[in-house]
C-alpha cells in the first residue's frame, strides 16, 4: 500500500507539472497603469474586450482590428507648433548657406531672422513655401537620415528634452494594449510620412508600413547606377480633415474599428470611423493640463478643438481629460 | 516487483505524453508542393532559410521580411487581356442604357460594339477614357460590390473557369511558405487596388492594407447624413515600371528584400528591391507553357518579358519556366 501510494504521489505530481507546463498562467495585470481610475479609461477597456471575445455579438476577427491615432497632439505634444515646423526651422538655418537667395526673399527671410516667431505670421502659401525648401530635394534615404540626425539633437524649447521624449506614456501602454489584443495600429497624422517613418517603430512600435500622413511626390532615378527615389518640391497628399478617411482607405483599404485623434483635423478619421457597422470606439484627447503639458481647446491656433468637441459631446465619443485621467504625461515623468 | 513495474510503466508512458504534448511535433513538410525540383525551387527554399536563419550572417529580422508580388501574370494568368479590362468591357455594356452618348462617342462605342476585338486598337488615351467612364462614379463601397459581384459570374474566354480560380497554384504555395516564415506579403500591381481588394484577402491571404495598385482620386462626401467616398474619374497614381518603387516607398516605407514579377513592367520594382543592402531574391515568371496557360514574352503586347528577361540573366535572378518547373498551374487542375 505504500508502495502504492508513493506512485500515485509520483504520478500525481507529474500530470500536475504536465497540465500546468502546456497552459498558459494568466494573471490579472492592470493593461493600462498609467490611466487613472474613469470613464475613459473603463470604456477602452471595455471596447477591447467586447470585440475580442468569441461570444459576443459584437465579436470582430482579429483582420479586421484596425485602429488609427492622430500623432500630433494624440501621440506627442504639438506645442508650441508642430514639431515638423520646428525641424523646417533648423533645417532653413542649415541650409542657408547654400542658398544665399532666402536673405532677401520671403518667407524664407523672416523664418531665418525670426525663427519660431515668424511662423505665426506666415500663410498657407508660405508655409507650404517654407516646407518644399527645407524637405524637398534630397533622396528618401538621406531624409530618414536627416530627421534621424535632427531627432538626435534638437530639445523641446519648453522641456529642454528630445522630442521623442515627448510622446504620451498612456498612448503607448494603449497602443501596446490594442496590439496585445491583435489590434494592428495605424498612424493617420496630417505631418509628413516621411517625417514619421524613421523614428516611429521604435517610439511607438508602429511599423512603416503602418504610417499614414502627408507627402510630397517623389521620383525614381538612376545614380551612379543605383536607383534612388527622389523627393520632389510638389505636394501629393494632404492627409488632414476630409483627407484622412481618404488616405485611410488608400492605405488601408478597411474602415477602422477606433479612431484616436485630438483635434478638428480629425473630425472625419473620427466620422468615418462611427459611420461603420457595429461596435466602434471614438476617442478625443482634450488637452487639459496647462502644468504638466498645455491646457488648449476651440482658440487654438495649433490644435484647435472645437467641432469635434461639441460631436464628441453629442454622440457620446469618448474625451480623455489629460489633468484628471492621466498619472503621467510622458515616459520619463 | 510487478507492481512497480506496471507504476514505472504508467510514469513513462504519462511523462512521454506530457512532453510530446508540449513540444511541436515537427515533420519534414515539402513547402512547394507544385513545384518540380529544380534551380527556382532551390533558390527559393535556400533564400528563405537563410534570411529566416538566426545564426546567418544574412539573417533579416522579421518586421524588414517584405516580399512584394506583381500581381497580373506573376500571381494569375494575364490574357488574352488584363482582366481589369474585361471587367471594364462587361461593366460598359451594364451601364449603356445610362448613357446614350456612348452609342454615337470613341472609344465607347467601338467597346460596345467589338468588345474584347476592339481593345487592341484603342490608344493610351481611350483606354483610361473606358476606365474612367466603368471605374468611377460610384461609392468605395458600391464598387467593391461591384467588382464581387462580377468576379461571381464572369468566366475566362478560354478556360470557362471564374478568374479568381486562375490564380497559379505554385505561387499561392510560395505565398504561404513566405508568411510562415514571418514575411509580410504585399501585391504590387499596375492594377487597381480597389479592382483588387475585394477578392485577393480570400485568394491569396493578402490583406487590403498590404495592397498597392494603380487609383483614381475619391472624395469624402455627405449622403443621408453619412460620410462616403466617391470614386473620381480622375488618375491619382499608376503604379506601374518607375511608379512601382514609388508605390512601394509610399506604402510601405521598407525596402522589400524579395520581388516577383513576370513583365517589364516589374524590372523597376526588381532592380530597386536588388539595389538594398544584404541578401535579397529576385524572381521572375516566364510564361512558357501554351497548353497549360500561354507561351509569350518578348514580342507580347500584353505582359511583354523584355528587358527584364535580359537583365535577370545577367543579374543571376531566378527565372521560373513556367512549363517545366510548375507540377499544375491552377488550383484546380
Amino acid at each position: 500500500m505504500i508502495k502504492q501510494r508513493k506512485y500515485f504521489i509520483v504520478f500525481t505530481v507529474i500530470l500536475f507539472v504536465a497540465l500546468t507546463g502546456c497552459s498558459t498562467v494568466t494573471k490579472k495585470i492592470d493593461p493600462l497603469p498609467s490611466w487613472n481610475e474613469g470613464a475613459a479609461k473603463t470604456n477602452i477597456i471595455k471596447f477591447v474586450q467586447t470585440v475580442a471575445d468569441k461570444s459576443s455579438p459584437d465579436y470582430v476577427p482579429p483582420a479586421e482590428r484596425i485602429a488609427t491615432f492622430d500623432n500630433d497632439g494624440t501621440l506627442w505634444t504639438e506645442k508650441p507648433v508642430y514639431f515638423q515646423l520646428l525641424f523646417a526651422i533648423d533645417r532653413a538655418k542649415q541650409l542657408a548657406a547654400q542658398h544665399p537667395e532666402w536673405e532677401i526673399a520671403q518667407p524664407l527671410k523672416a523664418v531665418l531672422e525670426n525663427g519660431l516667431q515668424a511662423l505665426p505670421a506666415l500663410d498657407e502659401k508660405s508655409l507650404i513655401q517654407l516646407l518644399m525648401a527645407t524637405h524637398a530635394d534630397t533622396t528618401t534615404e538621406e531624409f530618414s537620415q536627416i530627421v534621424k540626425d535632427w531627432l538626435a539633437t534638437a530639445k523641446h524649447p519648453k522641456f529642454n528634452r528630445p522630442y521623442t521624449e515627448l510622446v504620451f506614456q498612456p498612448m503607448l501602454e494603449l497602443l501596446a494594449y490594442l496590439r496585445a489584443n491583435e489590434f494592428k495600429t495605424f498612424i493617420v497624422s496630417g505631418g509628413g510620412i516621411e517625417f514619421m517613418r524613421p523614428w516611429v517603430e521604435e517610439v511607438y512600435g508602429i511599423p512603416p508600413e503602418q504610417v499614414i500622413g502627408s507627402s510630397i511626390k517623389t521620383k525614381l532615378e538612376v545614380r551612379d547606377g543605383k536607383p534612388v527615389l527622389l523627393r520632389l518640391p510638389e505636394i501629393n497628399f494632404i492627409d488632414d480633415k476630409a483627407g484622412k478617411p481618404v488616405g485611410i482607405n488608400q492605405h488601408i483599404g478597411r474602415r477602422p474599428i477606433a479612431a484616436f485623434g485630438n483635434s478638428d483635423g480629425d473630425l472625419q478619421m473620427l466620422q468615418w470611423t462611427a459611420a461603420g457597422e457595429n461596435k466602434r470606439f471614438m476617442l478625443l484627447v482634450h488637452h487639459t493640463d496647462g502644468l504638466r503639458e498645455y491646457a488648449y481647446d476651440k482658440e487654438s491656433h495649433v490644435g484647435k478643438l472645437d467641432k469635434a468637441l461639441d460631436e464628441a459631446l453629442i454622440k457620446d465619443w469618448t474625451v480623455v481629460d489629460m489633468k484628471k485621467d492621466w498619472k503621467v504625461i510622458y515616459p520619463k515623468d
